[in-house]
């Protein structure tokens, strides 16, 4: 295998990651990606960082036993916490969800006001908030946690939902008084009640997908390095694999409930050994 | 100290476990508590019996490097994966959450219909469903998976609320139709929105809320072998201790949503060197 034909490496702490996997299958579709969701260990948030990185160290040695040729951190917390050591440690690029988020949000604004919205772990760790004042430090940054965002699109009662729908209300109630004309989706779960979302804020907010905007970072770096795989994935192929630490079922339900193709083999990997 | 004046240990996988807590503050109000939440392995649901028994045995060492006198197991999962081992394993009495629930709802049904609200893992593992069916083979059991229950009650929307309301309604809107009379409140969050789960149930249903279930058991328990406190706690004092495995900030903010006193300090201890 050449290098340009090797996998993408995508980890999170759980399910969430694959919105970011399933924007790397859109926009780059010639890539192969290896998944690993930490199921055993999820949520990640609230965390501490020691803790957070050790975590991330072995995800990244297994991703590597697996011999892929970069790594994507799907994961907001681990992004925030790992996202520096890890790019260090590794002779392959690492990239992850939060700063490329923050950078298209700041290009984005034009009335330097940004809304955030994320689990309470990554609003109270104001990981988006630093990362986007490192870039423009004119740039405010409103905070709102969604605690229930997440088991909401678990329990896929998604975009049509009227109790999804006003559970959004409530939480995006305040965020819409505060003048924002961007707003973060700081959560892999998001984008997948992304129209509810886009709804409710109304047409003057833009919305920046964290997922979308990380394939879209992936696909400049690989070009730029030469790494982009240029042949066609072969119909009868399965390019993506997929690995957890725990619970293999309950992932691929939920993988199936997002993905174009069916996963029926996530494998069980003993994370803590790596 | 003499035995009588120990504390008692209670453990869970994070701060649900407080409602067991508060049970025997308030039916065992002279004895003292030392308390563990493994808030950085939280959730315990979807684990293997291994992993939960490992847990269990390190924060056990804990426990007793605490001088404990008894030991309850608040948690749904360890108390149902681990009971019968840390019993043969420790010389001082171990009782948990699932046993005392599952015997009170077998001797509470009328019809032998009983139903269970839990987490997906406490459903799916069928844990009640085995516990309640070898004490009665008769007594049908239905179980019903509530994943956003606990997120509502960590976001403390709890019994006016609408939205609460609404997601009750949709939750136990299949298991009014199952013609149970008994329903076992299988999740440490659930006593919290207790009154109103009793009002869409109705009133020919009764709720069984293991934690105080448990605290009634180990009141007798303690009064069996001789150790219970006769000392009335001092006024001055600080009877009960709470650790965690990680965050202890966010520990301390819901407990003290449920709590009738303020808990300024949750210690952190590293758990996995026990």
């Amino acid at each position: 295998m050449t290098d340009r034909e090797k996998p993408i490496g995508v980890f999170d702490s759980g399910v969430g990651g694959l919105t970011v996997a399933r924007e790397i299958m859109r926009n780059i579709p010639k890539e192969r990606i290896v998944y690993f969701g930490d199921t055993a260990r999820v949520p990640y948030g609230g965390k501490s960082k020691e803790t957070i990185l050790r975590y991330s160290r072995q995800i990244v040695r297994f991703l590597r036993s697996q011999e892929v040729k970069a790594i994507v951190i799907a994961c907001n917390t681990a992004s925030a916490f790992a996202l520096e050591e890890l790019s260090a440690e590794n002779d392959i690029p690492v990239i992850g969800v939060v700063k490329s988020g923050a950078k298209v949000a700041c290009a984005t604004t034009k009335n330097n006001r940004v809304g955030v919205i994320g689990t309470r772990g990554t609003i109270s760790s104001g990981l988006y908030t630093e990362l986007i004042q490192e870039i423009n430090p004119q740039i405010e940054v409103i905070g709102k946690a969604c605690p229930l965002f997440c088991p909401l699109v678990e329990e896929n009662w998604r975009n049509d939902d009227p109790i999804t729908k006003e559970v959004t209300e409530r939480y995006l109630g305040e965020l819409r008084e505060k003048d924002i004309d961007t707003l973060i989706l700081g959560c892999t779960h998001y984008p997948l009640i992304r129209s509810i979302i886009g709804q409710v804020m109304g047409e003057q907010v833009t919305l920046v997908n964290p997922a979308y905007e990380t394939a879209c970072q992936l696909r400049a770096l690989l070009q730029d390095l030469h790494l982009s795989n240029n042949q066609p994935l072969q119909k009868d192929e399965q390019p993506h694999r997929f690995y957890v630490s725990d619970a293999a079922e309950s992932f691929s339900e939920f993988a199936n409930s997002i993905l174009p193709f069916e996963i029926r083999d996530a494998k069980k990997i003993p994370i803590e050994e790596y």
